[in-house]
């Protein structure tokens, strides 16, 4: 028998993860600006390279893609403007956030901007659209008469992804948008905090960079479905996926008070095919070397990335580390564990979306799980989850086994420290978990490939911390002193995210049976079905005329879960590991779709995917959910409840289907 | 040890397979017509349900499926007019075969028509087209000068799949098509060949059913991608994939040459969703219960089906007769066989590709290989066989161990003589062993799902019998007594066919290591690779000038060398059976591309797909070459030379993804 994936093993790997190491991997990767594409950005990678390789790894490779980024004009910076009746600029917004103390000779921060915006200078009247949501544009238009057809709009940041608004802006015909940092949705409140460096809000200078795409998972504009390797064949910039067609630009509260009701947008944003560097090493597995468990995390940041990403990149570093202590002791996993150091996230998920594609026959075979390693805190109230619905269990049992790194709760578990804060519903008496949506790496390994993952994070208190994400959010003030000083000052939090994840791939790599439940995947899709079915509900009269039935779903669901009793009860005398091992893997794969998901084909899972109106947001049976969306808006009632009919008809298939791969298999 | 794959196995399994037996079940299964969708072909489904179960099988269902087929009008027969100036039909053709003798009082024969035509009544001028080839098409267009805009054509039958002229038919514009066998393509030559009865030359009242769909391997028109069941979603008959917009309908020589230059179509043949049979059979696997190997064939028949499929299907009746006398005897394979009898494989290989979208999931992860078993029979000359090229040492493995049917060839192996009548080519001297192309039951598992597939069959001297398919193909004279009398009276030609299709399928169920030879891969793609830049060759000048190049393909099958021959270096000191098995399984795999080639979303294979000029002629690098194609025809060259350089990195990457396969997995 195979003793690597003992208890004595995982606590030791667990133990071996120190605060005091996380601490200072955090401070070597945060001292420059390593913006994706650039130069120090490839030296951090080289570093963590050569790193990864002193700690153990039998290998580590770079592995480049040439790739479209976006970056601010040089000598023509990006700007708006008040314009008089002459057309004289009377106002102008700030070309750059005040850098922080400490930071003063940094050079290469680039000023706030929005990548990938289209270039141009439009001039026009200015549209206040709230937070440029689906429901905020029928609101102007339907209940206020607003038409923004030729307007330039602006917005508030929050509540969904600046894509979403860039591209509602577009379909209402606005000419430019506009985003700004509002106090309300990016200041804590509550208890008093002070703007950064005095505590951890956003000053009123500051502005959230990011990238305004419309990819729906394409990876690379250019090159979708495909590695963006030296051979490869590129489209035109005007067949690119997901490009913006008008310009977008972010500016901070102070500016945003500032603007009147014309403006003029003076931006000058490039395209251009850059070279990005993934990280990725290995530990070969013992007994099954053709079954991966990956963690992976990005690595390049808007600027010095103390929170996002390297909070989450120090937490990998110090997994590679001790994992490594563990190897030169001579313990090895059963399976092989991947690590990945992922490029050009900030630009679309491109590091990792490219190397899924590069690699995507082999982790359709292979692949066990993947764990996300973006951001490890975003908050200090609790721990926050959200992962594919098998595995819970897992989460659930790992989380019993780890120290609440919370102060007074010495002794206290981070499973009950997590349960006291964040109550699942009231219909379940467990911690919160939530499902997966996108914005970070693990969209193409999930969402495409159909790979059951998972990601972890300490977080804040959503009952009543209402700002988005967290104040200083891709900002220059995201410093390893905010969360030196206020996020994390003991490096307990993060500790306690790394013993998370570790313990994930851990157990995911190490035990004999995958630690995957298939139970929960069953109560998880009837959930989802009684959920769909009942938003259908409102629609009841026309249900009835267009003769709607969620019948089949729910008869779906049902005997999805009669095939996961069948295979829960034959684990128990289980002789054929590997038969079982591959049924569990196979699982999540079950879910794919290779036709992909109406207008989206690289969305393949059938059960999950980013909502159509908010990437961050994970919707269940999404195909189902737009096409009653649709129902509200539509001109043709008979067609969009067609439209219903055939997603109904998909997703009773697919579970159908994926019951079958827990039968016998002969 | 395993001894279930012994040799003595082996020879036990084939030795048992008897030339009386393989004649009575193809007396038995061709007595009556038995169309797919008809009360009989359910009552020899339930038939062949009853003996696999007697045979000895451990499981067998039927599997129903309610597809699209079409009828004709049972009150209304569809025929052709030659109308005079007042409209009135002063000569008809007829409206059926004449019955052979013997099957007079038989009911139920369906006449001859184009299953799937529109209904209509089209008058017009007459326009001959040759075979109706996209060529035959331009030459009248070009050269000749001749618009078939509103015009009625009649091509030839022969040299390509019948849907592929009435797609070009539409393409030119015409308002119907009729099809005829023309002796030339329909009568054996050379040697004095009588029509049937007193030979097996097509009579001039016969004429060639068949169905006239471009699906482009969608399975049901009206549920493409999905399994027709009772509850899945399907179009509306207008959106049906494939569907011919104009009437079609296929004529005998006797009634061709009687038409004049103006004519009147008749065609009342309907649409209808019918519910059709599989019959699935399955020997469990000892020690690999979760690795398939498929025996597949088709059931139902135009008319009688003496040909096709009964030919196949008593071969597939014959080898489950024999794995059951053997599985009598304690033997049982390593792997799970699945034996099939597919319905609706002349309406658009429907049962098959339904059971393979409802399969699809099970069978990506689990398929070993596919052989298909259509007619055994086709000519009285030699072997053929058409399969995937790491199926190509077996063949001559298995072709070496089974006795040529010959007379006067006692004792000669059938690979010697197969080899004397049908050398490959100049440059190998082995036998000939072709693409698969499609026009049969492998295209699901081949082209979609990626499965090592092949099919094997007798056949005629293609240098010396010039004539398409076989004379009576398709017509009511395809009886038992054509087979008994003129193709095989001895039934050994038959029995050899059974042999090695069995023989496939054991070795690939029994062999501990998968008998599948990536180096005879690695040449192909060589090859293929030096073909289709050969072809580019004719347009020297312009790929200077649009700076097309192949080197990407040439590395990239270079690569795919070096890693085939690692891999099969490391198979001598094998220490990983599952690991190199599921790498050996998976290759075939790892040609899928998701997305599909242009504009044929369910042709998913880069390295082979159907010809898009004739379903039954294969091609490797299809994308590359439907681009090159394209380029004689554009107006737009710059776009279409753009078109083949996307064409040619999507093979590029995929056989350089394929590659990374083989290598070790960490």
């Amino acid at each position: 028998a195979n003793n690597s994936g003992s208890n004595k093993h995982l606590t030791e790997f667990l133990d071996e993860m120190r605060s005091d190491q996380i601490r200072e991997h955090l401070r070597k990767f945060t001292r420059l600006p390593h913006l994706a594409g650039t130069e120090q950005n490839l030296k951090y990678a080289e570093q963590i390279k050569k790193e990864w390789q002193e700690f153990g790894l039998d290998s580590v490779e770079m592995v480049p893609y040439d790739v479209l980024l976006s970056y601010p004009n040089k000598t023509q910076p990006n700007y708006i403007s008040i314009v008089d009746h002459l057309g004289n600029e009377v106002f102008n917004t700030s070309l750059a956030e005040p850098v922080p103390e400490g930071y003063e000779g940094v050079s290469n921060i680039v000023p706030p901007y929005s990548a990938f915006s289209a270039k141009g200078q439009p001039e026009g009247d200015l549209v206040y659209v709230n937070y440029g949501r689906t429901e905020d544009f029928f609101q102007l238009e339907r209940e206020m008469k607003i038409n923004v057809t030729g307007k330039i709009v602006i917005v508030r940041y929050g509540k969904i992804f600046r894509g979403n608004k860039v591209k509602n802006a577009m379909l209402a015909g606005a000419k430019g948008i506009i985003m700004f940092s509002d106090p309300a949705d990016y200041w804590a409140t509550g208890v008093q905090v002070d703007p950064y460096p005095d505590g951890w809000n956003l000053p009123g200078g500051g502005a959230q960079r990011g990238n305004v795409l419309n990819l729906n998972g394409a990876g690379d504009p250019l090159t979708p479905g495909y590695p963006a390797k030296e051979y490869t064949y590129r489209f035109d910039l005007v067949e690119g996926v997901g490009l913006p067609k008008i310009p977008v630009h972010p500016i901070g509260f102070h500016d945003a008070i500032r603007l009147l009701e014309k403006v003029r947008m003076n931006i000058h944003t490039n395209n251009q095919v850059t070279r990005i560097y993934n990280v990725i090493g290995r530990i070969r597995g013992s007994l099954e070397p053709d079954r991966y468990v990956i963690l992976g995390g990005h690595r390049d940041a808007w600027v010095f990335g103390g929170i996002d990403p390297m909070s989450g990149a120090a937490v990998v570093h110090e997994t590679v580390r001790s994992a490594g202590r563990l190897l030169s002791k001579g313990w090895r996993p059963r399976r092989t564990i991947i690590f990945a150091s992922w490029d050009a996230e900030e630009f679309g998920l491109l590091g990792s979306t490219e190397w899924a594609e590069d690699n995507a026959k082999l982790l359709q075979e292979r692949a066990v799980a993947y764990i996300n390693a973006d951001s490890a805190i975003e908050g200090m109230y609790t721990l926050r989850v959200d992962c594919t619905p098998s595995l819970h269990t897992l989460v659930y049992d790992i989380t019993k086994q780890v120290t609440s790194p919370e102060e007074g709760e010495e002794g206290v578990s981070l499973y009950e420290s997590w349960h006291k804060r964040d109550n699942w519903t009231n219909d379940r008496n467990a911690p919160r978990i939530s499902k997966l949506g996108s914005g970070s790496d693990f969209e193409a390994y999930f969402i495409r490939l159909g790979i059951a993952s998972g990601r972890a994070r300490y977080t804040k208190n959503k009952k009543t911390e209402k700002y988005s994400s967290y104040p200083v959010y891709h900002s220059v003030y995201e410093t390893f002193e905010i969360v030196d000083k206020f996020y994390d000052a003991s490096f307990k939090r993060l500790r306690a995210v790394a013993q998370v994840r570790g313990a994930l791939i851990f157990h995911l790599a190490c035990s004999e049976l995958l630690p995957l439940d298939v139970m929960e995947y069953a109560d998880s899709l009837r959930k989802y079905a009684q959920s769909i079915a009942q938003l259908a509900q409102r629609h009841q009269d026309e249900m009835e005329t267009y003769m709607v039935s969620f019948d089949s779903l729910f008869s779906a669901g049902e005997n999805f879960t009669v095939a996961a009793k069948g295979f829960h009860e034959r684990l128990q005398t289980v002789n054929r590991l590997r038969v079982m091992n591959d049924q569990l893997m196979y699982l999540e794969r079950a879910f794919i779709d290779p036709l992909g998901l109406p207008g989206r084909p690289f969305y393949r899972h059938v059960i999950f995917a980013p909502s159509s109106h908010n990437k961050y947001a994970g919707e269940s049976f999404p195909g189902i959910y737009d096409a009653l969306f649709d129902i509200e808006n539509s001109a043709d009632p008979e067609k969009s409840w067609d439209e219903v009919k055939r997603q109904i008809s998909i997703a009773a298939f697919t579970v159908h289907a994926a019951a079958m791969t827990l039968t016998p298999p002969a």
